[in-house]
């Protein structure tokens, strides 16, 4: 198959998705995939079999998660559009709102809907400002008890979303606590509650088990059906980038180009300043560069055994989660196709994007 | 016309293209559009009448110049792949190397098309070591006149490319006058010389008749013919980004969320945590906020004679380069659309992107 392309591989998508059931059946949480982290909806099939659903951020997302996705379609997005509203709601199971004032907004058109509203409780794991639900002057959710109290007769659901990257069970349990001591009178008087997403409960060494009895705990107190939405948890791992080095050369370090770009393919690791994940060793070490005109365009440094050459294929690690669905044709760079490799190990192209694609993009 | 969309202004546009046309005539340098800035072809012809052709960074970049934009179509990548040679060379006028391997890689095959080598002179204008071309360890171009020496007499001309936003007269000269010092001997074995992008003189005040009589000395000195290669410079102030409020909050700040997104559609602006641009002014101050989920999504913060509410306009300036050649899906967010304002003053759509283009973007 031509480089470079995205790799889905169903057995490393399956491990995820088994511990994804397993929390469901100990905790009693529904679980539901995050598209704006993996919207890939050719798995989708297989993902449904271990999850209840979507979760969304804008009309586009609860559409394709209505379409592609068996089972519940919740919608948020921070902010709803007047011309929008009547088709989240057709495509949708719960609309859930940023505001106070989007929900008074969209009061009339959407009464009869299963509705909820975002709520920020000011503690959040980010490592990252940018990324920070909780940073000052966020406009992500409602803050205080007081601004939603007077609106709480019109839903009947919350949806926190104060994790980001969060591998330790006990910083999660300690922020659910700090969350039920604020907004317990009102979470009591809710239906249901989503726990958001960002929850690394599918990495190695994560106590499960743990995780299972505090949400199962946290539904029982409060008598809530609660949602979690894994974006990351639920596709970490599965997919690598794959690709060819096109060009090598010396300059005070080994430099492989190949036919990717971080900016255009994998565009956090240029957001993040992060590096890309291989799995390689060896005595040569060599600067991996992407084939865009950014100076910075580096996947990263990693050691190989062998010096690299032109035709040398690389596979660029935990590829899935926010990559295909951030991919964009800065430089004209050939965006990468995107291929399963089922269970069996066979593995099918299902998109190519050629210059056509390109071009239509523009106008 | 519904927002999020991209008004490209002809009127606008039309002082960029005369003072490049001034500058083409007082000094004979030749200028041709990088399309990794600027790829919008629906105002190609007018940008042709001013400018000799489109110069590229990629084989989708090449082939859009040649079927898009009327002149002279120069073909670079900083790597070329073996499945995409004989392409570029049927769709260019002059192939342009990153290295010298890859010179020789192709040599076969590229003879007799006009070729060219990117040298890396060592010095540079950028004020972020991510678009320093000349930052430690670079892959863009040869440094060095000892390994440029044996390929030369493959080539007939250089590209060099090391401004980069240089709004500086004199700091241009000092490095040309470096790279004159340094690859003076080889330039003159020369037929053409690119000096590539990033010299914003079409800005405000720019001394362009200065400009104008040392690319002509450097011409004549030299015996070459010089290519300019701007991106920024030919679309400056040309665009706006329209957007509509959705929603306004206070917590600590005044807050607007607007209906597009600075990573989906001015990604610059995230990558380089700059503002963006408005012309406003008044006694309040506003943040202007994107509405994907990213804590960080803001425009900036802007004064206004009145408070914001939904459903008011906002016109974000400047939006015209590094936006639309990197919009990308994220959050599913609507996709601006294209406009062209003629200069008569009548508006016309020229793309508009659906959920169909959304869901396709993936599989």
């Amino acid at each position: 198959m031509q480089t470079p392309y995205y790799l889905i591989d169903k057995s490393r998508l399956l491990p995820n998705m088994e511990k994804i059931a397993h929390l469901r059946e100990t905790s009693g949480a529904k679980a539901l995939l995050a598209l704006k982290c993996f919207a890939t909806w050719s798995v989708f099939d297989m993902m449904s079999e271990y999850m209840d659903g979507t979760t969304s951020s804008s009309l586009f997302e609860v559409k394709l998660g209505r379409e592609k996705f068996p089972g519940e379609t919740h919608a948020y997005s921070v902010a709803w559009a007047p011309e929008e509203i009547d088709e989240v709601l057709a495509s949708s199971d719960k609309v859930i709102f940023n505001t106070a004032q989007q929900l008074r907004r969209f009061e009339e058109v959407s009464r009869g809907h299963t509705r909820g509203l975002r709520v920020n409780p000011g503690v959040s794991t980010s490592g990252f400002d940018l990324a920070d639900p909780a940073r000052p002057f966020s406009r992500l959710g409602e803050h205080s008890p007081e601004t939603i109290e007077p609106v709480a007769e019109l839903i009947s659901g919350f949806m926190f979303h104060n994790n980001c990257e969060n591998a330790s069970f006990k910083r999660f349990d300690e922020m659910l606590g700090q969350i039920e001591a604020r907004f317990g009178r009102l979470i009591r008087r809710m239906d249901w509650i989503s726990l958001g997403g960002g929850i690394h409960f599918t990495g190695e060494g994560y106590p499960l088990d743990r995780l299972a009895e505090r949400l199962k705990r946290f539904a029982g107190e409060n008598e809530v059906q609660v949602y979690l939405e894994p974006g990351e948890a639920a596709i970490t791992n599965s997919t690598t980038l794959e690709v060819t080095v096109l060009d090598t050369l010396f300059n005070g370090k080994n430099l492989a180009i190949v036919d990717s770009s971080i900016e255009a393919h994998m565009l956090d690791l240029l957001i993040y300043r992060e590096s890309a994940k291989m799995n390689e060793s060896g005595a040569q070490e060599w600067m991996i560069c992407g084939k865009s005109c950014l100076a910075g365009d580096i996947f990263g440094e990693f050691r190989f055994p062998n010096a690299l050459k032109p035709g040398d294929r690389l596979s660029i690690e935990d590829a899935a989660g926010y990559t295909m669905v951030k991919k964009n044709w800065f430089n004209g760079v050939q965006m990468p196709a995107i291929a399963i490799r089922e269970l069996d190990g066979t593995e099918r192209l299902v998109r190519a994007f050629t210059y056509d694609d390109f071009a239509a993009a523009l106008s």
